[in-house]
């Protein structure tokens, strides 16, 4: 199956290099040259939009503001199945409803990436064991057929309402990527060196988070923005309280860190940042 | 070097076992019965209070509260050097002015450590790589000897004094895991099955600090409590700025994670939580 991808930074790149491998022939489609993903062998060939239409499927690898774009001005063909990789969900569904009703969309995103981001970072088993998002509004056909991409890329494909999704990320993404931000923007201020080695590997693990970009994030923390609100409130409001009342918030933390665990365990351990 | 251990948790039996591979004779005091530790040779035998005289150096490896109870009351002799390892300095270096003037206090606090907690997780390899603070306030003499076996378990000891220690962790350890917690106790009250499954990896690894348990970080929280209240209305306030605003936030905190990432390579790497 010839699939397009459009992007090629941390996400995309990984995509067509695992795709590549799996058998597939994928192009790449980017304002960048691509030559070295080529002679690499992780694509096929790069395109331009022009020849989009040759595609089977179509992958938007873009931050979301790009793909809200792409939706609306690619020339995507009757047939075609268009799937994208964005953390948020909603605003994305939103976008898709101007495609023609003979493309077919897939809302998609993968749990997984690495906060320093970009083509360097890239790696065809980027996705090995993790989840992989893809939206319970896309009709079943189409579904089942960017499941079995994402189960050739290692992940676990896992449907889910796009609202329901956006709410969790709130929680699951967003609000760490934003704390941890922060923090370390808050140490970045206080500029006393010792601050990065008094961290144990807990919070070294937490504030490795701080890599991230803004122009993306900026995108995601703005489509999100009411939800990851109302998070940082809900989370403030419980470490607020005085140590001797966190007996429950402690006792239900454990709860939940358990099955964690053990969900780690049942699969694939998640890919690690690599430091 | 004969070296008593009091308290052989995740901490203390690491420590035990770590010295004991590098020749030492170490040591146990613990209410439990430590006949496991002494059969895996971690250990050369346990010991009640009433032979604490007979050793070279002790280690302190409790609960900060119990260490503060310890330095008043267990039988210290004239010429020991006494060290310890809780996650706050200022209260220790408080309760430890009132031993005897012959008994050399040396405050110090690995920087590792495992949420699992307990002699579960303890492994003598534990401290490799890791910073091991020890206190500005210790007599030079006495200090070089807890470097010493600092070194020997593969840590790196960092003399710090312990004021600005407390008001760092608050930051580095304190906040991140009250966060944490914090967080995972309120998906854990959200009950939505789906929340561990739309983790990626940089929240897993965040989360992965809500196994900690209630009883250590009460005493540590409540005896660090201004700075951790003072950090979490600093990190709330710039987390509570519209996205559009985070543009230096972002910037600044890239530049730390950078040095943390330069720090991480420079030195042995600290060791993971396995899940």
């Amino acid at each position: 199956v010839t699939i397009a991808v459009i992007g090629c930074g941390l996400i995309g790149a990984s995509i067509a290099g695992g795709l590549t491998r799996a058998g597939h022939t994928v192009w790449g489609l980017d304002r960048r040259d691509l030559s070295e993903l080529v002679e690499r062998r992780w694509l096929a060939r790069q395109v331009k939009s022009e020849e989009l239409p040759a595609a089977r499927l179509v992958v938007l690898a873009l931050p979301p503001d790009a793909i809200c774009g792409a939706l609306s001005r690619l020339p995507f063909a009757p047939g075609q199945v268009v799937t994208d990789t964005a953390s948020v969900k909603v605003p994305i569904e939103r976008a898709a409803m101007a495609l023609p009703p003979e493309v077919a969309f897939v809302g998609g995103h993968p749990m997984a990436g690495d906060s320093r981001g970009g083509v360097e970072a890239a790696r065809p088993d980027l996705f090995q064991g993790a989840v992989w998002v893809l939206s319970q509004r896309a009709a079943a056909g189409p579904r089942r057929q960017v499941e079995e991409l994402v189960g050739e890329l290692g992940a676990h494909p896992l449907t889910v309402d796009p609202e329901r999704h956006d709410r969790l990320v709130a929680w699951t993404s967003h609000l760490p990527q934003l704390l941890a931000t922060c923090l370390a923007a808050e140490l970045e201020a206080q500029g006393d060196p010792l601050a990065e080695q008094l961290l144990g590997p807990g919070g070294r693990a937490f504030l490795r988070l701080a890599r991230s970009p803004f122009p993306l994030w900026q995108e995601i923390l703005s489509s999100n923005q009411e939800a990851v609100e109302a998070a940082l409130a809900a989370v403030t409001a419980r470490a607020g309280q005085p140590p001797q009342a966190l007996a429950e918030d402690f006792a239900a933390a454990q709860r939940f860190a358990a099955r964690l665990l053990e969900s780690a365990v049942n699969w694939a351990p998640a890919r690690k940042d690599s430091t």
